[in-house]
């Protein structure tokens, strides 16, 4: 859709001015964060469409990419409520679920990866009850998922990222479940900052790991996490909050990766659109992707 | 210097009404939070004096608690220096060293237990670096760990909590210091939330992690850390940013320890005022502090 609004009033005359002035707002919009697989799958899936119709008149093409971009968002849709009943075989009655940042409605079409899980479980009317990591510095779980899961009926209960290593040790989490930015062909996964802690946490206290996410999340031309780019962002996020109130020493030096990777030996199993994947990945991944 | 201020202008004509009147305020001070021993250790302190001279005249006793507390203060300088100097053998040059919340200048009444440690390899003139956590939910690490240090020309990163594992993960951090508040016979250590989830951390990368702490933080008629007691904090510090603004769902439940406890197995080593005490702590920590 964002291809569609940079071009739909573009006063090009030829196919050709306006597959160039796409491909700079492809561009564009590809350069706004590098981490994430799908946006740039997005972006190739408006590209080939671009590419296919390259002979037709300026205003076929425009219709071909709004009519790519509401399939990619019917796909979306079908693919988080497929993540949502997959997910929901893992949860058992009375399950309790950790997870982190925001992969629910407010980050996808639907209803999301992570959270659809959730919902997919509540649906099928289990009980359970969820904890959401803060998720600093731009606490996406304290601002979005504890609002979304309150306003639709899950038990969520808060705390800073820091706290769950005891909430695992006092026997309280039971499973954690978190969405990722772009899985590569071993299973790694690139998730949100604070997921990699997770993980490990998860492994010493002995608490099963799922990633959550589509296919068009997986990268299989990346072998591993290591080639991943990870998004660094700016120190005020961490050294004032909102940007406004500093909290920290003026002029201090910030480490602020916004995302970080799991090895896929952390990972207990990949819950995907196609079903759940589980190790070892590197078999697995390619023959149920492709 | 707190039970002085409490009965420096008591109008109490009896030593046995000043002494009701100090169990009084004894009672208040301990009352305050529960977690760290040394609070309880320094009001048995004045306590014992108190007693010591419950046959003196009000004048008498007044000065014996401003007296002692004195002694405390002397005591506590030395030990912060004794702590510093045994920490300081620990650390190399281009050393890379975590903390997280402050043990440091603004919690102690000299140089500091963790921190004291830096201050004291400064002083050797070795060339190190310091990563602090920014200790969420009271920003500890932000506010005082990345001030105190930068004024005293340490070098200093800063970085959110769930980001110590990816520092890890690539190598940047040789090792963990933290304070503490209570340690137990067995060498379990309470301190700061976050302390615990550091340990993990730590293990799971064959980081050594230390513990500096005096001998007053020392709990020996606890057996295990499972027996301390966790104070527990209002919602509003992770709900609302400086009890400000609010940034998550209303009325969502909170999970807020403000401390957590570190079991011995996870700990490197002690490095108390006594010298660094190592593992078994069992049998070490009794023979070290008698």
């Amino acid at each position: 859709l964002g291809v569609y609004l940079g071009v739909k009033d573009s006063k090009a005359g030829t196919a050709r001015e306006l597959l160039r002035e796409a491909e700079e707002v492809i561009r564009y919009i590809g350069s706004s964060r590098p981490t994430a697989r799908n946006l740039f799958w997005g972006l190739e899936r408006i590209r080939a469409v671009i590419k296919e119709h390259q002979d037709k008149p300026v205003s076929f093409i425009k219709k071909a990419i709004l009519g790519e971009a509401n399939r990619i968002i019917e796909e979306d849709r079908a693919s988080c409520r497929a993540i949502g009943r997959f997910g929901a075989t893992l949860i058992t009655q009375d399950d309790s679920i950790l997870t982190v940042c925001n992969a629910g409605m407010l980050a996808t079409i639907d209803y999301g990866t992570a959270l659809g899980v959730f919902y997919s479980a509540q649906a099928r009317k289990l009980r359970f009850k969820v904890y959401a990591c803060e998720t600093r510095p731009l606490l996406q779980g304290a601002r979005l998922t504890t609002w979304e899961l309150k306003k639709n009926g899950i038990d969520v209960t808060l705390l800073c990222d820091n706290m769950a290593a005891t909430l695992m040790r006092q026997g309280k989490v039971k499973k954690v479940i978190t969405g990722a930015d772009r899985i590569t062909a071993n299973g790694d996964a690139a998730n949100k900052i604070g997921t990699y802690s997770l993980a490990v946490l998860s492994h010493h206290h002995g608490i099963p790991f799922y990633v959550a996410a589509p296919a068009s999340t997986f990268d299989l031309d990346m072998a591993t996490g290591n080639e991943i780019i990870i998004e660094q962002r700016e120190p005020q996020e961490v050294t004032s909050l909102y940007f406004k109130k500093p909290v920290a020493a003026k002029g201090v030096k910030v480490f602020n990766p916004a995302f970080d990777v799991t090895p896929h030996e952390l990972i207990t199993a990949l819950i995907s659109d196609k079903g759940i994947i589980r190790p070892p990945y590197g078999k697995n991944i390619p023959k149920t992707l492709k």
